[in-house]
């Protein structure tokens, strides 16, 4: 059908013949069912009908040009119809008709349309959308979007809270030219010496010493050094790390296991950087089991010395920070053998290297290569070969050898002194995990302002939608935002617990809190990158988006300071030891008895009421949220309390009956945790005061809340906690919850304060 | 008290003393509790009572060396009891007594003892088996772990089924000193060469042509080229990537989309990599939406040329493999537009570069610079300034220009040429998530050898644990070992699914098969990776363990050949339009009203016993497990369906309507891929007669579905398709699964073929 020569009586057809086509094939039933039609239509020309019916031939379908060119004319046309709801076949080929008054268009026309229409169904409505084709209005700003709702700089404040001044100091340090964060990750050798210059450059600003008294340069406040450390984390973690080994874990090791002596001697001089250190704990064959490390440390009353040596290749110090280039000295972990006895895991500092960077005699030191991130620190393997070093290199707080040439401690248990020591050490456990968390709010910003910038498909007669309009995309990012949040105020928590803490006091309940909340952070921490990337698609995998860094720097945060399952144990059986404690007068079988009784008396008889309770005020309120993560905790704790002591009580060790019992110790854990997590985030709103603020966290807290029961959704309805329509509901309100959070999602992100220039990318392109 | 002091009748005692003070803390509750007791032992003389009493006063501890002293006294002694069981306070007492007959040693005095030791709980039986400290034998093989249960080599050809030759056969040529595999990733520029050398060298072995037709060099078998693209993955994904591009992506658009002129003269040069080329799809700003891309390409008939152009900087080619350095030639995807009318997406051959490497006149390349990984693969922008090809270099085996300039299709929809274009690129579709599953069955080797020989904690009296002997390592890496059996066996029949189906048949299903598939199996990818570096804590931070490249290079599948989120939906889409092609019939309202009504009849009343039947034999039957799978999918079907036509019949339109429901649509194409998986997976084993291999397969048969149906647990328990009770009996059931699967991980990681030197830093350590 050439363009000359459609037959005017057939042009009110052509938005049917069109339609019929748009899709490539007319299938048989479609064809037989408008032959019907037709049919039933008997004051229509024979000839119309006919020339109708040749169009619709499946052996001679129209060309593709003729397509085109019907669409065009259609197009025209309907153009004529401003309103879109009256779009329509019949509408169309009316106004495209040159005989609008004539005998074409009445009902029963209409009718013959309407139903060819429900014939093809909703394929007319989105073809006949797609003829309009009106101008496409370019939204590159995301305004549209974004509703206004609370000011991202007062959000910034309550994150930051006492820390907004020394955060900005860092912030306008790392903006100076000497701090420029090119890609160094490549060349390894110049990447560490690089690291190396800007970890003494945050030493001279004074950051390094921030944990340690005022008369050693600090402010004796670790919350303080711990903001550093968070604030650093948003621009270079290789640099964190580094801090971290040199201030924290070297530096720290000689503030908490060191005395007087140990500190005039090394402290000023650590905090400084002029004394480089590392941290040699872990070896080969042992990383998580600390306490069967082989190292030896053995006293020689003779000269007065200890012997640092290494039994076998299996017992090298691998994987220590700071040994492959720089430190001069390490804190060896060993077990420190007195007269022959052996007293377990001690520190001693041992000198590695002299001055002139030549490795000290007897110490031999390999490099870990190349790893799959982090390769500005130079970790590395240690070799000690009978080293022999001054007996006052021991740090003897918790253990000494006195004149006489006797071992001395305070804590006569050897398991008691053990976990004392480490307990002093658990402020890396506490600072890892907030700069874990720090990358991911980075990650979070820049899949964020991506979302709100990215457009991709759409509804044919609109411009493409954002990525965050999509439900997927919103139900992808809010939920890991929530968390960021929510993480954030409970390391908020414990930081200041931890700091609350006298010296003397029983820090156990911290350091359970401290163990369990390092591994759901750091989880949470590669998630959301992992997420954040893949939300940025192919852009996301350019290192311009940061995301390489992000992922391959952070990856080792589950590992180290504790293996995260291995951590989660040890919450899970610290929270069982706190039972114990506190019934001393029991023992462990009726420990975890009673636990299982007094766990069950507070398990109260399900309300069936509640169970079914499917309302959105109920869903949305802080008691039943609290009371939901508090039953988990509470049941899980019951339900492992009666594993063990059933197994206990039929004569299993308890060794094995743990092992056995391990999976459930981690739920518990992970139960534990969350419940904490979600009681900080609501004390915290308690304390706002600004209404726009406080709604706004309100909806981040909810969203923290629902996303993590949805997770856990199947323990809440095998226990029967909520019913299957309430499990729906749940489901369906959180869905709500994350679009409407989206339209802050902005904000939220800018309130972390992430410097623009990692954003650029994300939103120029 | 010194070691010559001690009181020989309080020695019976010092079991009791040293477990009292064993944990460093003696609680005034336990103290009371031993004071009671030691009262009621009346015959007790009194001077040694006080002893004993004097000893457990909190304010004087005894000292560390006094502790450890009595450590060694008790254990002298206790070794003298072999049998562990008589190992108690009681026995170790009569042990050290030098008056064993004496007065002490009554039925009184064991009760006493018993007494001392129920309030102790079970630290005393911990305490107890930490003094006994036997030699430990130290395993360094594996053999008491791992179970023989069949032939790795046996299962190894089941699963390479015909290809094991032509696999064979990449495995030796990889073992050849050109293909030195060393750690390039660092330096992108001889990276990059590198990796171009050895897809030269693959290409003159023939595998590259592989693909196509025997006369242009292939077999004709896209299954052949699949075997090989995925046997190079297990050695290095930037090869794979560029392989997949030069010769599926490059070649086979000349194959699919050119015609005879194009293969004559393209299509031997392209198999050899002497005509090396890109695939120029992706925009900036259009990645998915393939059909919007902005491109053009007109027709000029003065001249008889395309003139290809780049509007506007959006509308850049980005991420285009091959384009950086190498390719002289790129296919273009543009809108071709003849005599001013727009025929949609169509592909052009244009040359980029000279044969000097000089870029070509009009053209721009600018290069992607470093990315998360893959950086052996050149990937560039490419900007194309109004450039004029003849019109010969249009594929035009879906859309030609004829001698009189017209524009000619066999296809006039433009929306089915687009889909049918497109859908004979499917096979990079096919083949890039079997990239991805190598990459992951290089991973779990590793973890898997690592777990076999890697030991940590464990029972106080023997050696330290393997880490495979734990519950939680188990459940973290059996079930993705189980997924990376099931994807295999899906993966294997869907690519001969595809090659079965004839050229002009409907692919429409393979297409939708394909496009889930990759998505949950590239995610499967990711996900098992990660885990496994977890598992290998801070060894698998090290590069040498391959984590850091596993990780790194696989991260896009996610990504490219689509985005996983879009192809989910798609495939959703396909499921719902396969009803509508069924029944042509019906338009979209009445399609989506008949699947929601056949779902209900297929969807038959649950039965309460089926429900609530919780025995091993019937979760672990193959009626079951597919019976459940195909429900959630059925049911998915209906609630879509129902979702779609309550919006539709409510005046939405069909894109609104579609979006409303995206979350829906993922969770559908889920449930359908997962559920051909297990088909396919329990339609393989029937296949297999050996009765060692077919007892293995069945086992990781049913950890996969077990697996799945654990995860998916919440949905069946919503749906009371399962009761709470039968929930958590297969959770525990599969718990059983994994730690049997986990005997035999050795040998069904060993079917792989992944070669040793990969797994050599695993085991030697």
């Amino acid at each position: 059908m050439k363009q000359d020569q459609i037959n005017p009586e057939l042009i009110p057809f052509l938005p049917l013949l069109y339609i019929a086509w748009a899709d490539g094939t007319l299938l048989p039933s479609e064809l037989e069912e408008i032959k019907r039609l037709l049919d039933e239509q008997d004051d229509l020309d024979k000839t119309v009908r006919a020339m109708v019916l040749k169009w619709l031939n499946p052996k001679s379908p129209p060309s593709a040009s003729e397509l085109i060119y019907w669409r065009e004319l259609i197009c025209n046309h309907s153009n004529l119809i401003k309103e879109k709801d009256k779009l329509n076949l019949f509408e169309i080929g009316k106004s495209m008709s040159t005989d609008q008054e004539g005998y074409f268009f009445n009902e029963k026309t209409k009718q013959f349309f309407e139903n060819v229409e429900a014939c093809f169904g909703i394929v007319t409505k989105e073809a006949l959308n797609d003829l309009l084709h009106p101008e496409r209005p370019d939204f590159s700003e995301n305004e549209k979007y974004s509703k206004e709702s609370f000011s991202a700089e007062q959000m910034s404040l309550i994150l930051e809270h006492r820390f907004s001044g020394i955060k900005e100091r860092v912030r306008t340090l790392m903006k100076d030219s000497s701090f420029a964060f090119d890609d160094h990750s490549r060349e390894k050798k110049a990447y560490r010496e690089e690291v190396l210059n800007w970890t003494k450059l945050l030493a001279d600003q004074g950051f390094g010493a921030l944990a340690f008294p005022e008369k050693y340069g600090g402010s004796g406040r670790i919350s303080d050094y711990a903001a550093v450390f968070e604030e650093i984390a948003k621009y270079n973690l290789s640099l964190t790390v580094k801090f971290g080994v040199q201030f924290g874990l070297f530096g720290g090791s000689i503030f908490w296991l060191g005395t007087k002596q140990h500190h005039k001697k090394y402290l000023n001089d650590a905090g400084e950087a002029k004394l480089l250190g590392c941290f040699a704990m872990t070896e080969m064959h042992h990383g998580s089991n600390v306490r069967e490390l082989k190292t030896t440390a053995t006293y020689e009353p003779g000269n007065n010395v200890l012997i640092v040596n290494t039994p076998s290749e299996y017992d090298k110090k691998t994987y220590i920070g700071n040994a492959a280039a720089h430190a001069t000295m390490a804190t060896v972990f060993c077990q420190l053998i007195v007269q022959g006895k052996n007293y377990g895991v001690h520190a001693v500092l041992v000198p590695i290297r002299n001055e002139d960077g030549e490795t000290c005699s007897g110490v031999t030191i390999e490099d870990n290569g190349f790893k799959l991130g982090l390769n500005g620190v130079d970790n590395g393997i240690l070799h000690f070969n009978n080293v022999e070093v001054p007996v006052e290199n021991l740090l003897n707080r918790f253990g000494s050898i006195n004149s006489e040439g006797k071992y001395e401690s305070p804590i006569s248990s050897d398991s008691k002194r053990f976990f004392t020591m480490l307990g002093t050490l658990v402020g890396g456990r506490l600072c890892v995990p907030m700069a874990g968390l720090s990358a991911s709010k980075k990650a979070l910003a820049v899949a964020v302002h991506f979302a709100l910038r990215r457009r991709q498909f759409g509804p044919s007669d609109q411009p493409e939608q954002l990525l965050m309009g999509y439900q997927t995309h919103q139900k992808r990012l809010m939920p890991l935002l929530a968390n960021a949040y929510a993480y954030h105020f409970a390391h908020q928590f414990l930081i200041s617990a931890f700091e609350a803490s006298g010296e003397n006091e029983d820090t156990q309940e911290i350091e359970a809190l401290a163990a369990g909340m390092k591994a759901l952070s750091t989880w949470n921490t590669t998630k959301t990158i992992q997420e954040c990337r893949e939300a940025c698609g192919g852009k996301g995998y350019l290192s311009e988006m940061y995301f390489d860094e992000l992922k391959a720097d952070s990856d080792i945060f589950t590992t180290f300071e504790g293996d995260n399952t291995v951590l989660l144990q040890l919450t899970a059986r610290a929270r069982l030891g706190y039972f114990k404690n506190r019934f001393g007068r029991m023992g462990w079988f009726d420990t975890l008895k009673y636990i299982s009784d007094i766990s069950t008396t507070g398990l109260t008889e399900l309300n069936p009421i509640v169970v079914r309770n499917t309302s959105d005020e109920h869903l949305l309120s802080d008691d039943f949220q609290l009371a939901a993560f508090k039953y988990r905790e509470s049941y899980s704790l019951r339900t492992v309390a009666m594993r063990l002591s059933k197994r206990i009580k039929a004569g299993v060790n308890s060794y094995d009956a743990f092992i056995e019992t391990q999976v459930h110790l981690v739920d518990l854990a992970k139960a534990y945790i969350e419940s904490i997590v979600l009681e900080q985030f609501v004390r915290k709103i308690e304390t706002i005061e600004d209404v726009s603020l406080k709604t706004a966290l309100q909806l981040v807290k909810n969203v923290y809340a629902l996303s993590t029961m949805e997770a856990y959704r199947a323990w809440y309805l095998e226990h029967e906690y909520i019913s299957p329509k309430k499990s729906l509901a749940l489901v369906k309100l959180n869905k709500k919850l994350c679009k409407e959070m989206s339209f802050m999602s902005a904000d939220l992100v800018n309130a972390f304060n992430i410097p623009d220039y990692m954003i650029q990318k994300a939103v120029q392109f």
